[in-house]
């Protein structure tokens, strides 16, 4: 097993993990989202996970951190590794219809509308601009890693992938990835705009969701390293700062995203220029038998789950401690 | 004109300013609070004045920056300052009655209660171990200087300085220190608390607001320097700290607050044993009729400008090219 598939010798000295949380109105058409146990639960989401990341658990309710198959939220890892390596994580509001239970850097901003039925995200350049203030804000760290949590956000990254004209598929928290539905949201949603605007930050406006105007504006005004941490969703952010003719940043996912037949990660990733890595955290053979499901291709990555591990083994954490750390860390959490 | 009052030759590399923003229902209280048009208006206070930082202006309505004489308000000096050295500042909302308008480090809390009906701060002890993360939060930094911007904030000082047994006396934004009614305030919200709790978290919970308890977290999680940069107001911090056994940082503030006859700072410094530095940036000469007015005890300090000035000072910006920003900043904004 390769932990990362592109070795790297970068020795971050103060990087940051930095949870950008939003919600788009698509997760609550049914069906469209594997997030949560309900299409109106789903909204919640963003802030349950932030919360077991920051408290160790989910406290303002009794939700439980597994699917119903008992599969761990990514959010369990990326707690798993702040808890190993020390770390306190930034998360950013960029868009919730609730208020966080948890200390949140929060940008005034509203959830992002079905971009079926019009302009999704209609404060995308001022979201934009707030982006490049924070990143500047967090100029003092040497690394960002940038994880996200929209539920439903697979689908905002069709729309703004195809948008920006790539022959992309996008991943799925389900195993069963409900690919026509999405299709047909992002064949509606292109059919609306009709012409595509030239300036990448109105697509967003148009097809987005919030947290892709705030993750690329941090990346303009961030002076150090960046790595984006998901899948599909984070390509379509570096999609759109490759549109805004800046430079791009790498992406760090993991295989089970890379693996997912339903999705196109790697080429799409080509197409846009975009230097991936993917991390084999090699949950097939560690025991835990709902962490074997990600094999199988559900959950696959989320809170910047990927991005969490690779930050950890930058920071001389061994695969073997990462791993150890996350089934020692959902073994106590929910035996 | 001595700028700083203690010579010091730390140089700061990577320094944040940091502003604590809330609320007390005191400052509703009328005739106890100089800051804001009205006793309600005093609320908005904290988020106009972070608007201006961030902004470069009052952008979310047509509030003027100065008082009705003209004189402008503390956060115009903070935000020349950060226009000078470049900085992007952090505002932490540790419990407010209104939303801000510009990003913000939300804890979720209230705005503290009137002292006198009942415990002021329900929820101290959560926002001071809140606080705490958000110091290790910040560990990437060497310096923290940390404003505040609480209206009827000088009250709660006074009820916290006198619970822990201090013959301290505060000062105020007002030339006419309404001291006979701070006093009475102070009477009564003794008297109903009775035996003072041996937990300083508990005093802040009985009589002080919620920027003392995050601002003392902070402290105690932050592994660099920290300067607290406010009058009377960080003075009851700093006995908190000592009560709870800690080290205590340094004060900084103007001396417009050291010059209060009114108020009791250095004498009460030197009682807690509080390091505390003083700023001259000599309003009296610059030519402006509005900063004259610090000079004669109006608005003297707030949302840690003696702070951002001397700050300013550490990154190697002269007396002179500080207080230009000022004049500049002010004279363009309202000329």
């Amino acid at each position: 097993m390769v932990f990362l598939s592109r070795p790297t010798k970068f020795q971050p000295k103060r990087p940051l993990f930095v949870g950008i949380l939003a919600n788009t109105m698509l997760s609550t058409v049914p069906g469209l989202s594997g997030a949560g146990p309900s299409p109106e639960g789903s909204l919640l989401v963003p802030i349950l996970d932030a919360e077991l990341i920051w408290n160790g658990r989910i406290t303002s309710s009794d939700a439980t951190p597994n699917t119903s198959t008992g599969c761990p939220t990514p959010a369990t890892i990326t707690r798993a590794v702040m808890g190993l390596t020390g770390l306190t994580p930034l998360f950013i509001n960029a868009g919730l219809v609730h208020r966080p239970t948890i200390p949140v850097l929060e940008i005034p901003s509203n959830a992002g509308n079905d971009p079926r039925k019009g302009p999704s995200v209609p404060d995308a350049i001022r979201l934009y601009h707030e982006g490049v203030r924070i990143g500047s804000l967090l100029s003092s760290h040497d690394l960002l890693v940038i994880g996200e949590c929209v539920p439903g956000g697979t689908t905002t990254a069709l729309c703004v992938l195809r948008a920006l004209g790539y022959d992309a598929r996008v991943s799925s928290a389900s195993i069963k990835n409900p690919d026509s539905m999405k299709e047909k949201v992002c064949s509606d949603v292109l059919n609306r705009i009709g012409k595509i605007p030239d300036n990448p930050l109105e697509v967003i406006h148009e097809a987005g969701d919030p947290m892709m105007a705030v993750t690329a504006g941090i990346v303009e005004g961030f002076p150090g390293t960046v790595l984006l941490a998901g899948g599909t969703q984070m390509l379509a952010v570096t999609a759109i700062i490759s549109a805004l003719g800046k430079q791009i940043p790498e992406v760090v996912t993991t295989v089970y995203v890379r693996d997912d037949p339903n999705a196109s990660c790697d080429k799409t990733a080509r197409d846009i220029g975009t230097p991936i890595t993917y991390v084999d955290p090699g949950f097939g053979e560690i025991g835990h038998s709902g962490l074997v499901r990600y094999c199988i291709g559900e959950v696959k990555e989320g809170m910047g789950c990927g991005g969490a591990m690779m930050l950890g083994n930058l920071m001389n954490h061994s695969p073997e401690e990462i791993t150890q750390a996350i089934l020692s860390f959902i073994s106590e959490y929910s035996p």
